[in-house]
C-alpha cells in the first residue's frame, strides 16, 4: 500500500508521542496508506539529530521551510509551540502539504481566521487540515459521544468540565515557555482549558453561545528556567521573570442549544495530574468521564427502573467500542499513546478518502473564539459575552 | 440533668427527622442538658396528631403562635417552608425562645436581615438562635474544616462545590410548593445551593467577596401536586401551573482571599441523587467529599513526596474523628440521620454553655447576600456582582 | 396499637444499638406492634442503671432470670457474650419469651443444637426466636438478595466473602474477652466471619457443603485489659496473657449447588475497618459489595451488549428498595444503625403475624456448622470437611 | 549502540505485543543495546508474512529450529502455546541463544525442570533465559514491590490475589486452544492464576510452602472452533469437544514466613474482564491494586495516626516510579503495552550488563510446582499440599 509521509516539525514531548502514533497505527490498525516520519525539523540540529537517531527517521532539517519545500513529505506535523502554528501551517498548506496541527490551534484570533481561510481554500486542491484535539482519540470520550448521537442522553442540560493539573503549584516551578503569552498564547486556558472546550463540543455536538469567566494568576513571578521538557524543568538561577499567562481560568455558558455549561482548567488543583473530568447530564442519561481512568466511561441509564439504575463502569475496551477492538483483550487497557495513535489513524483514512479530517481548522478556530470570549469576559467583568460563529 | 424543652412547628421530612435527631442526641452523646420534643405544631391537627403520636410527643398545636407562648418550650424548631421562617424566628426570640431555623434563613435580604437583627437583640437577653445548615454536622465535614484551620491545605486555591439531584427531570413531576417562588423563595439556588454556599464558607473560613452566575428553568409547566412529601410528589391530573423558581444555577466568584470558586445547583442531573461534592485545593493540599459516600473524605497531603502522594480515603468514622467517637467502632458508618444528631448536640451545648450556637443567624444572612447576588448577576447578564457584607 | 415490650440483657455496644433500633423503628414504620424496652439487665447495676436513665427504660435488673420472669416483657433480646447465649435463650422460650438472641447463636455446635431444639418445641406453642444476623437489614445486602431470586444474576458460580478489620494489629492492642475462646467460641471466625456465612447465605440462597480452611493466630500473647467497650481498650498494665482464639481464617468451598465459594475473615487487615466485601457472580449478572459503603450496591448486568454493560453503582437509597422508602429522599444515606432498625421491623412484623421471624435459630445453627466445619478442616490439614445438614 | 536481534516464534496476541515492545523500548528508553526483531516463525507462511510486513520484519520463518540456527539473531522470543516452550527453550539456549519464554514455563513439572536445567547450563556460558511474566512491568506492581523491600508494609500477614475473567461465561464459546489440556497445560489456573503466584511472590518476596485448592469446569462441553485469536473465537459449527482444563481455580495456602495466602483464576467472574486483584496487608501498611486500573496503586500507611489514615490512589505516573519517568508527564496513563516495553527493557539492560535478567526460568519453575501442587491437593480432597522447593 503507498505511504503516507510525514514530516514533522519539532522534537519535543509532542514530536515523540506523535512519532510513536505514525509508526504504531499500521501494525494495529489496517489502514489504506502506510505512515511513515520520513524528516524531522528543530533548529537545534543536534538534538534533532538525536531525536531522528531515536526514532529511526532518515532526514534531519533545521529549518522548516525545508519541510515544506520536501518531496518527501506528504503530511506536516506541526508540534512547535503555538506562535509559529499558523506561518507554518498556512505555508504548508499552499505547497499542497496536509497539515496535522497542534492545539490549540493560534495564539490569536487573527491567525486561526488566515488558517482556516487557507485550510478552506487548500481543501478544493484536496489538500487538508487537522488540528490535534488528541483527547477525542479516547476510545471512552469516542464511545460517549457515539451514545449522545443514539439518542441515550436524551435531551442535554448540563455540560461540566475540569481540567485540573497541579505541576506549578510550587511558586518556585520555572518560567517556562508554557507560561509566557508570547509563547503560549494563554496559560491553563489555552493549554488545557482548549481542550475541554472542544472535547464538549465534540461529544455533545453543541457549541457555547456565550460565556462569562473569571482567570487568576496566583504566582506572578517565577525563576528563569534552564532547561525543560514536558511538564517538567529545573531553574537557571536566582533570577525571576513575569508570568503572563493565567494558572487558572472558570467560565460558565450556555450552549446554542440551552444547555449550561461550566468549566475550569487549572494547574493549581494539588493532587490532580492530568484529570480531564467531563459530565454530561441529559434527560434521558447521563455520561462521567476522568481520564485519570482513561479507560473507563460512567453511564447512567435514567431510562431503566430507579431501583436498578446507577452510573456503570464501562471498561471501553470490548471489540465494539471505538478503537478498541484492534488492540488487546477486553480489560486489558490502553494509554495515552493510543490517542495519539487513533488520531493518526483518523487523519490517514480520511486523506485515503479525499474526506477532510477531523477535528478541522474550523474546529480549531471554534476554540479559539471561545478562548477569546473568556478572556474578554474576563476582562470585563465576567460579563456574558457571546462566542462569534 | 436539666431538660431542653423542644417546640417543633413543621412535621414533614425535615420535623421527623429534627425530632429523631432530639431523641436520639441525649443516647449517644452525654449532654449538658437533655433534650424533650414537648409540643408539636401543624396546620393540620389530624396529621399533627399523627405525628406527635408517631414521635411520642405529648402536646399538639395548630397555631405557631400557641408554641411560642407555651410555657414548657425552651427553643422554637422551625421546620416549615422559607415564607414563615421571620415571622415564626423573630416572634419567638422576642418571646425569649431560643430559635432553631431551618435553611435557607429567609426567602428575601430584607427578612433575614429583620431575623439577624432580632437574634442580636435577643442574644443581649442570652436567647439564641442558630440556622439549621445541618450538613456542618457531617463528620467528613467537620474534619475537613479541621485540616483546613490545621494548615494542612496550606493556602486555598480553588472551592469547586457542586449539589446534584434529578428529583425533578421527568417533566410530569408535579409543581410542588419547593418549585414555587412565593413558597420557597427561589429553587435549586435557594434549596440546595445555600448548603454549598455555607459549606463551602465553614469548611474554608472565607466568604465570596463577588460572584457571576446564570440560572435556568429548564421545565417551565408542571401539573398540580395532590400531595407531597420529602422530595416525591403525585400529580393531582391534568391541569398545570407555572413553576417559578430556577431548576439550576451555576456561579463563579471569588473569595475574599483571592481563591476562585464555582458553584452550581441543580435538579437536572440524572443519576446524582444527593450528590454533595465538595472539593478544596490549597498549596498544601486538597480535600474531595461527595455526600453520596458520606463516610469518606479523600484528602491529599501534597508535602509527600510526591511517588507516595495521592487522595486517600479516609473512612470518618475514627474515635479521633469528630463526633464519630459517640457512635460505633470505626468502619460501621453513620448516615444522613447523624448530621441532625450533632446539629442538636452543637445547640444543646452551646446553650448550656451560654454561647450563641454556630451557624448563627448572621451566618444564614451571608447565604442570603449570596443567593440574592447570585440573582442580581444571573438578571444581569452574569456581570461580576459584589457580595455585600 | 398494642405493644411489644422487650427485655434486653446486655447494654454494651450491641446493647445500645438494640435499644436504639426498638425506638427508632415505630417512627419511621408503620408496625403492627409498638415496641418498647421496658427492662434491661446486667450485672454490674450501676452501669446498667446508667444505661437505663440514659435511654429511658423503667427498670433494671442485675439476674437474666428475672428479666426472663417479667410480665412485662415479651421478648427476650440477646446480647451478652456468647457463652451466656444458650442458657438465657433455651429459658426464655421455655418460659413464652420470643427471643432475638446476637450471633453467633453459640459457642459450641451441642449448644447450638439444644436452641434449635428449644426453638422448634416452643414454635408449637407460637413463641418465636430468631438469631440476630444483623446485616441482613442493610438495603443493599436485601437488594441483591431480591436481584438473586429475581433471577437477574442466572446460575451462580462464585460466591467470594471478605471481613477485613484491623483492631487488633498492634500487639500490645489488649486481651479483650472476644480473643478469649471459653467467653467468644472463636476469634474472627465467629465473631465475623459467621456474618459472611449468614450473608452469602442469604443472598444466594445456597448453603455450604464443605470447606478446606485454614487458621491462624499471628500475636499469641497480648497485655490483659482494664476497660473496654466496642472494639476498643486499654490495657491494664505489663501483665499478658495468651491468646485463645483465631485472628484470621481462611476457607474456600462448594455451595449443594455447585457454586465455588471463598471465605476470609481477618482483623489483620490494616486499613479496613468494617470491610464486609461479598461479590457473587453469576451466568448472567453480578454483584459487588462493601458494607464501608453500606449504601451501594454493584450490579452488573451480564444480559446487556457488552459495549454498554459495567458494573452500575446503585445507590440504595431509591423508595422501591427494600426498607430504604422509610426513609429520606434518595440518595441521603442510611448507616449502620438501619440495619438494627429493619432488624426489629421484621421481627415485630413477623411476631405481630405469628411467623417465625428470620433468619431462624436454625439459620443461626448453619453457621455454627460451617464454623465447627472449618475447625475441624483447619486441625486436619485444611482437609474438605463436609458441613452436616 | 549494537543490535540485540530478536527472533520472535509466534505472531498471534503475544507475538504482536512482544514486537511492539522490542519497536517501542529503543525509543523511550536509553538502551545500551538496541533491540530489533530480525525473523518471524510461524507454521502458516502466509500469515506469518503478513504479519512480518505488518510490523515491518525482515525475514519469515516457517520452522522454529531454522530461526535458532539464524546468525541474525541474539535471542528467541517464544510466543507459541505452552507444549512447544521446552522444546524451543532448550534448543535455543543449548545454540547459544538467550531466550524470553512466554509464561506459564511449561506444561509440566518435568518440562520446567529440564528448562530449568538447561538455562542453568547456558548461564555459565553467558547465555540467558527469562520467563515472561510481564505484569511485572506494570509500573504500579513494581512500586508496590519497592513498598515493600523499604519496609513501609512492616510484616506481611496476608496475600490476597485474584484474576477473575469473564469470556467463556457463555456455554457456546468454543473450544479454543486455551480450553485444551494437551495444549495449554491447565485452564484458568495456568493461564492466569500463574500470573498471581508470580506477582505475589514478586511483590512480596516471600513464596508459598503449601497449598489447599479447589479446581471446577462448569461447562464441560463446548462447540469446535473456526478461528480465534486473544481471547475471542467463533464457533465452527455444531460439532461439541470436552473442554479438558479447569474454568476456575480456588487456593489457599501460607508463605514460608507464615503469611496467609488466598488465590482465585477464574474465567466466570462475569463483569470482570482482566481484574488481576492483589491486597498485601502488613502490620505497618497494605497495598491494593487491579489491573483494570493499572496506573493506581492503593497504599495505606497505618503509621500514620488513624484519623488522616486510608487508602490512597496514587497514579503511579510520576517520574520517581518505576519506568514511569520515561514516559509521559503525570497523570496521562500507560496500557498494557508498556508492561512488555517495561519487560523489554530489562532483559536489554540485563544482556548488556551479563546479568541473569529477572524473572528467571528459576522463578518461573516455582509458578509451575504451585500449579502442580494446587492440582495434586485438588484431586486429594483439598487436603495441605507443601510446595517443593
Amino acid at each position: 500500500r503507498p505511504p503516507l509521509r510525514i514530516g514533522l516539525a519539532g522534537h519535543s514531548f509532542m514530536g515523540s508521542i506523535h512519532t510513536q502514533a505514525w509508526q504504531s497505527a499500521p501494525k494495529f490498525f489496517d489502514l489504506p496508506l502506510r505512515p511513515e516520519v520520513t524528516a524531522v525539523c528543530g533548529r537545534d540540529a543536534t538534538r534533532a539529530g538525536e531525536f531522528a537517531e531515536r526514532f529511526g527517521i532518515a532526514r534531519v532539517e533545521t529549518d522548516w521551510r525545508r519541510l515544506i519545500e520536501s518531496d518527501d513529505v506528504d503530511v506536516i506535523d506541526i508540534c512547535v509551540p503555538g506562535d509559529l502554528h499558523a506561518p507554518i501551517a498556512i505555508a504548508a498548506l499552499q505547497a499542497g502539504k496536509h497539515v496535522l496541527c497542534e492545539k490549540p490551534l493560534a495564539n490569536t484570533i487573527a491567525e486561526a481566521e488566515s488558517m482556516v481561510a487557507a485550510a478552506r481554500e487548500s481543501a478544493g486542491r484536496g489538500v487538508h487540515a487537522m488540528v490535534g484535539y488528541s483527547y477525542r482519540g479516547t476510545p471512552a470520550i469516542a464511545y460517549a459521544q457515539q451514545l449522545v448521537v443514539a439518542g441515550r442522553l436524551g435531551t442535554i442540560r448540563h455540560i461540566r468540565a475540569r481540567y485540573l493539573q497541579d505541576w506549578i503549584v510550587d511558586p518556585d516551578f520555572p518560567l517556562v515557555w508554557r507560561l509566557q503569552k508570547d509563547r503560549a498564547g494563554s496559560g491553563a486556558l489555552g493549554d488545557i482549558g482548549a481542550h475541554l472546550i472542544d472535547l464538549a463540543a465534540f461529544v455533545t455536538g453543541q457549541r457555547l453561545a456565550e460565556v462569562s469567566a473569571l482567570t487568576e494568576t496566583f504566582v506572578t513571578e517565577r525563576p528563569l528556567p534552564s532547561a525543560s521538557g514536558g511538564l517538567s524543568a529545573t531553574a537557571a538561577g536566582e533570577e525571576r521573570g513575569q508570568v503572563t499567562v493565567d494558572d487558572a481560568a472558570l467560565f460558565i455558558g450556555r450552549t446554542g442549544s440551552g444547555a449550561l455549561a461550566s468549566f475550569e482548567a487549572t494547574r493549581f488543583a494539588t493532587g490532580r495530574k492530568n484529570a480531564i473530568q467531563l459530565e454530561i447530564n441529559g434527560s434521558a442519561g447521563s455520561v462521567y468521564f476522568d481520564f485519570e481512568n482513561l479507560n473507563e466511561l460512567w453511564f447512567h441509564d435514567h431510562t431503566l427502573p430507579a431501583a436498578e439504575a446507577g452510573f456503570r463502569r464501562i471498561h471501553v475496551t470490548e471489540a465494539d467500542h471505538p478503537f478498541a477492538g484492534a488492540w488487546w483483550p477486553p480489560g486489558h487497557g490502553l494509554g495515552y499513546e493510543q490517542t495519539f495513535i487513533h488520531q493518526a489513524v483518523g487523519l490517514t483514512r480520511a486523506l485515503a478518502a479525499g474526506r477532510a479530517p477531523e477535528p478541522t481548522f474550523d474546529d480549531g478556530a471554534y476554540v479559539q473564539q471561545v478562548l477569546a470570549a473568556v478572556e474578554a469576559s474576563a476582562a470585563d467583568g465576567s460579563r456574558a459575552t457571546p462566542v462569534p460563529h
